[in-house]
């Protein structure tokens, strides 16, 4: 034990009380750095908040404030664990639009669709327990999934996701090993970091290696309605109504108010609600209310095309900027749709170790070993156009550029080839990093 | 496997799926009932709901209007994991109210403080850690307790709160066994259920035990400011700035924005906030804005004085009414604050076994079972007198009142002694149970 070990170990006289659980949690190296980040003459391409300048804040000022006026002690009141009925007939509506037809009884609403991955994997994972994933995954439920001692397996993929033959393989020996594998968490849609999006074909191809294996899917549709170019591919779930799907109001209206929604079979829904109860009582009330009055009264369907058109403009700076300034050997995605590039660095180039010159210049992004539970991702990045203006991303895109060319030149020079370095992982993202 | 069993199994196709802390959730077997209990004819003295009816919707609704035209995109966007800064220090004026001394940095802001029990227990809880708990205790707590395989044992107490003296035993006791005794759960202000109230030469007391013992105390105070007789005594945690103090903006404002805090030494609250961004990535930001404004906007001060007119009012219809109808044989506790009357039936009366007959007399209320997590509490209930009107809780208790002395009568002329049954317990609440 260090000094400064004995040192933090005097600090907290909980040390030997916590649980095993917590003694997984790590700080993520990387969120001191992002505190600094968040200077403004810095162009932040590492954060995934969704940019909703453009709500009508005054329709919805005003509807909120009638909302508490005429029904104030019940929008103000405990509610249901499962979640306010008539805000779940609305997420119908919504669910449509990817081709899923449900019951209202068949959502659980949550406190954003971060609670719903918390929830599903409470009730269904032991410690010890294999959940599958993509390669990469989503940071945020990386470390959800290890916070409940699982362990996290990445089934290889390429630009149309999920290799089902790789799926299937994984499972079979992840079997043979004795391993108990739980479930498939996977971003069909305009995937978080990867930006990939599975074709109808690979879905049921997907689906039918899982359902033959009698491996649970865990279908994850943040994006799902922020198709940029086509119409979007209809939801895994809209195949089979045995896919537990999880959908948020995030991106297509709002983050702050923490409300997402959890469809599942019956079965399922009902142990949901118990552990929605044990965890919260009830998903935030005011906040269902609040979403169920924007539905009702603000014309969302025009809002996600506004959001659509805003988000087109970033992506393609983005791809422009990628396309006219980085060096060879470096390669990335054509996100449809969503959030999110992922580029591949030159050979040689670490992701991580190269964070901190990128901040002195002026411009972040997030190391690709975040998205991977097994400290893959050394030569990756996530670039991310959601939050800047196209001018900014262009300008990010080009310092972004010169920092690997400056990596390249010092290698070149020095014949250094800076060692992969594996991030010490929080078990939950900061903001940042959703 | 009966028959009902086999068909229930086949219309789960993932029951060999769940993990082991789900196979120990139940449905409340008196969920059902509370559903019939909602019923208007019935006056329900089951539920904790706060009566927020006098609240001063007009000004709510001005404000948080105003928020949000002139601060929209904050209000509605991601937010730090461990809550808005600006709420944190408006807590510090809360806890002051409390003999509390803090730093805004020692607050963790969760979704309610059922969020903060359950982030605790998931920070320093294995599977067959024990926690120390009142005898009897709040139905919620216990759920989120069993519901990671923790072991819940009760402390014997009397009208002043926990016996120090069998704390000291039972921590012995059990260590003895080799058993990790982890923390302490109490409530001291009015508690729920059983409305007592620890004085201060008892807080220390207990405190001392545990500084001996080296058991956490966790310290949940929700009602602690709804003194309804003299001032409130300080909490646990202004006297050791070790305890782990949970409060929540539930019963002195409005429980629908689910916003409590956590009060946490440093590599405690560090832990939370981990936890915190593993469980929701935030809590609800639009919400702690929301109350954030109420603060700063509302005299909030005045409508805690308002709220304790009221809930005097219906404390004493409700005290004069047992008085005045309770048969021989029953006891019931004289709450100083809060929302609970603790009552304790004539022998040979089974509180649980009694409900649905109380419920055909128009009349609701918790069995005692709920309260504990060993199945002690046949001869007692849990009297609400927060929500129903003073009219009301006079009818409802003359008429719980007639039926106990039904119970009586039956139990009398045909010598039946209704055998004990046991609470088949759910993880969580229904809100009801709140």
């Amino acid at each position: 034990m260090s000094e400064q070990e004995r040192h933090d170990t005097r600090l907290d006289r909980f040390v030997d009380s916590y649980s095993q659980r917590t003694n997984g949690m790590r700080v993520s190296a990387v969120r001191a750095l992002f505190a600094v980040a968040n200077r403004p003459e810095i162009v932040s391409l590492a954060g995934g908040m969704p940019n909703i300048a453009d709500l009508p804040l005054h329709g919805i000022a005003q509807s909120i404030a009638a909302m508490i006026e005429h029904n104030g002690a019940q929008v103000m009141q405990y509610g249901s664990g499962q979640g306010e009925l008539g805000l779940r007939e609305q997420i119908l509506e919504v669910v449509a639009l990817e081709g899923i037809t449900a019951h209202p009884d068949d959502i659980v609403i949550t406190a954003g669709s971060q609670q719903g991955l918390d929830l599903v994997t409470r009730i269904f994972c032991d410690p010890g327990d294999v959940i599958l994933a993509e390669s990469p995954s989503y940071v945020g439920a990386i470390g959800t999934f290890l916070s409940y001692q699982t362990e996290v397996v990445h089934i290889p993929g390429d630009d149309g996701g999920i290799d089902p033959v790789a799926l299937l393989e994984t499972t079979r020996r992840l079997r043979a090993e004795g391993k108990r594998v739980k479930f498939l968490y996977t971003i069909p849609n305009y995937n978080n970091p990867s930006g990939t999006t599975q074709s109808m074909e690979r879905r049921r191809e997907v689906l039918s290696v899982c359902e033959s294996q009698g491996v649970i899917v865990v279908e994850d549709n943040p994006y799902g309605l922020l198709s940029l170019d086509a119409d979007p591919i209809p939801a895994m779930r809209s195949i089979d109504p045995n896919v537990i799907y999880l959908g948020s109001f995030s991106k297509t209206f709002a983050p702050g108010f923490r409300v997402g929604w959890t469809l599942a079979p019956h079965g399922v829904r009902e142990k949901l609600v118990l552990a929605q109860e044990s965890a919260t009582l009830c998903p935030p009330v005011f906040s269902q209310f609040a979403i169920s009055t924007y539905l009702s009264t603000q014309d969302w369907q025009g809002q996600i095309g506004v959001f659509k058109d805003m988000y087109r403009q970033r992506r393609d700076a983005m791809l422009t900027g990628l396309e006219e300034h980085m060096p060879e050997g470096s390669t990335w995605t054509h996100p449809a749709g969503g959030f999110f590039v992922w580029a591949t660095l030159p050979e040689g180039v670490d992701s991580q170790a190269m964070l901190p010159r990128a901040v002195d210049a002026r411009v972040a992004y997030v190391p690709g070993p975040a998205f991977y539970a097994d400290g893959d991702g050394a030569r990756n990045v996530r670039l991310s156009y959601c939050f800047p203006t196209p001018e900014r991303i262009r300008v990010g895109v080009q310092r972004f550029a010169d920092v690997i060319r400056n990596e390249l030149e010092v290698m070149s020079t020095f014949g250094i080839r800076v060692s992969p370095t594996r991030l010490r992982r929080a078990p939950g993202p900061s903001p940042d990093l959703t």
